[in-house]
């Protein structure tokens, strides 16, 4: 009898927690598993010395987690070091052996999945028989080796509910006006693309969508813009956070603070407000930028049934496969293309997996880098269906808390 | 038999459209009305001829404004002259009587009061038997003589929900950090102090909220925000756009620029990218801000019920009283303080109503300018509660559009 121990690292999603309650659910169905432990804020907690029992959560807290946002265990953003040496490594296995480890699940993206393939590696190093699993997430939706990620979908839900929504709101009055959305998506722009969901009839914004896999050009912009505004009283604009010149300087507010966080990332803000004052500047018409912020990837009452159950699957599957044996791997979509829609769980290596990005495919780019083709439509659309109904006190949504 | 005008005037909020369809309806069930027309972008349209028969409305695209956010009708910003010899006044008349209009019926917020009062001045003076009449809308919640407005309730619910759903988000990191939601509401606080409602157990986020109400006082904020860290991992504060130091001078990022709408009033950007670069600058803590932006008068799936209802009652309210002979006035909310929460209906003097703010009450503001108190939790938690199913299609929401 061993025990499972599961983390949560990296940015939160609105479906995060169903992946924790498949990875928990999963564990405590099978007989040769005897505690589900939770890190604290993943493997830097867990090296502190936090962790919960799962068992402590009542069943009405653990059916919760499949619609509470954030990450209930708390998250991190840890780089173990590239030295398996580091005393890091041999500090986690030590705690791991004290707990009777036996499977380390990891719920994260492209950074966690650098850990779990770290841990992985060590592992076989020092011939320990831990099973090592990463369970993907990320609302950028750009990890290889997976057709999509889990809080991928509910994000282009959340997205394209609001770009069809400002739609709205921005074409009420009768004069020229542009309003910019600023979508998330550092270097992929998978979600920025989710916006052209958001039309209802040919012609219908956004008209103009740019992603981070073309050079923008602030010029060529200005075109777009004014041509389309010939055409449309009101023009909607989608344009990803990381969209960049040809040198691939970001386009950004120039009073913007840049930060970079512990992976070395540069967290953007403000080419929305940029390109705001550009327009008002040269066009000198009504204009509004939106940022939609982290509201993007902790919107509850978006979250798709779709991606909430698969990211649920993702988690069991990952428990099912580590207790047949297997390691060093990440759980991966296939999708059957001769299906209506039809997805399959695999395991895939999680080296091939790590510090890699799956960009917007380019092929799926058009109008000169201002729009997506269809086939974006047929991939994304399946990914956004249903709705999950919230349990709800006094009014608000009611969400499981870590007490 | 005469005809029924109808018009939307102003910002748009989740629930004008639901005023609309009370109008409509009630006007449909009478038998002593022939046609409902609606006014194209508001009196500035209906100036430039632009209308239409709500007949060619269809049942199904009827039903679906009551969940539709914006202005179905469009909006208009447009201020009638003070000076009732003005030829707009003779015109709209004329129009009114080409069209055989017995009864004007407006949906807007302050500024659109002031439009109903001139509008009814104005019959009077000629002797006119069209009946002029105000529906409020506003989600600033601002207009005097009414207990609240149809579209603050809705916007409420969306505001606490996502300062709830930003505070999970917000507390997934093991370190200290400040996340400021600036929220709508340029000399009324109202909709910022929903942000209260968030708050799921004693000292939960928001812990600060900031009014227009008091001035602000950017090294007490500092001191607030420090205090609040030593207590808290997670500060998460929510700040009114129009707060405003001692002078009266907005709280703003230096670089936004300042714009004024047709009624002079400022629009104002950047307070918490503002107090953002402030705390990074002066706390050296990790801070992050959010503006909610349009999202907050336009969510769908954030309707309050009770909102919605009241929306279509004041609405049909509004029409119920004009057809008994009733003008200048507009449709006012009185609450019934002995039953749990009763709202009854009422015609109040409009020129009592335009150009005056209800702002919120001194008395319920405490903490020195950085809470509300239990009062206005007992008010305002009521006008959120219910959720309006919404219909979908492929995974989106379904709205009423106009041809």
């Amino acid at each position: 009898m061993k025990n499972v121990i599961v983390g949560q690292s990296g940015g939160p999603t609105a479906v995060i927690n169903s992946s924790l309650y498949g990875v928990i659910s999963q564990a405590f169905e099978q007989s040769d598993i005897s505690h589900v432990y939770g890190m604290i804020h993943g493997i830097d907690g867990f090296l502190k010395g936090q962790y919960m029992d799962m068992a402590s959560l009542s069943y009405e807290d653990r059916k919760a987690l499949c619609t509470t946002p954030g990450a209930f265990l708390g998250s991190c953003r840890y780089k173990l070091s590239e030295d398996l040496e580091h005393s890091d490594y041999s500090q986690l296995f030590e705690q791991f052996k004290q707990l009777n480890i036996g499977y380390f699940i990891y719920i994260g993206g492209n950074d966690s999945m650098d850990t779990v393939s770290k841990l992985s590696r060590y592992a076989q190093k020092i011939g320990s028989d831990i099973r090592i699993v990463g369970i993907p997430k990320t609302i950028d939706n750009d990890l290889v080796l997976t057709d999509h990620t889990p809080g991928f979908g509910s994000a282009a839900k959340f997205t394209a509910s609001m770009v069809r929504e400002i739609t709205l709101d921005s074409s009420v009055y009768d004069l020229k006006s542009v309003t910019i959305i600023e979508i998330m998506g550092r270097h992929a722009g998978w979600l920025t693309a989710a916006g052209a969901l958001a039309r209802k009839f040919e012609g219908d914004n956004p008209v103009l969508i740019y992603l981070p896999e073309t050079d923008f050009d602030e010029t060529t912009f200005l075109e777009d813009v004014k041509l389309a505004l010939d055409k449309n009283q009101t023009v909607v604009v989608c344009v990803s956070e990381g969209i960049h010149d040809k040198d691939g300087n970001f386009i950004c507010a120039a009073t913007s603070h840049m930060q970079t966080d512990n992976f070395g990332h540069t967290t953007l803000t403000g080419c929305g407000k940029h390109l705001e004052n550009l327009v008002r500047d040269q066009l000198g018409v009504k204009v509004r930028s939106v940022e939609l912020n982290v509201t993007q990837r902790c919107s509850a009452s978006y979250i798709s049934a779709t991606d909430a159950k698969e990211a649920e699957e993702a988690g069991r599957f990952g428990v099912k496969k580590a207790l047949e044996g297997q390691t060093g791997f990440m759980v991966a979509f296939e999708r059957d293309h001769t299906a209506d829609y039809k997805i399959t769980y695999s395991a895939v290596d999680v080296n091939q997996v790590c510090n890699k990005e799956k960009q917007f495919p380019a092929s799926w780019i058009c109008n000169h880098g201002t729009d997506v083709t269809k086939e974006f439509f047929d991939y994304v659309t399946p990914l956004i269906q249903g709705d999950c109904p919230l349990p709800k006190e006094n009014g608000l949504s009611h969400f499981a808390y870590r007490k």
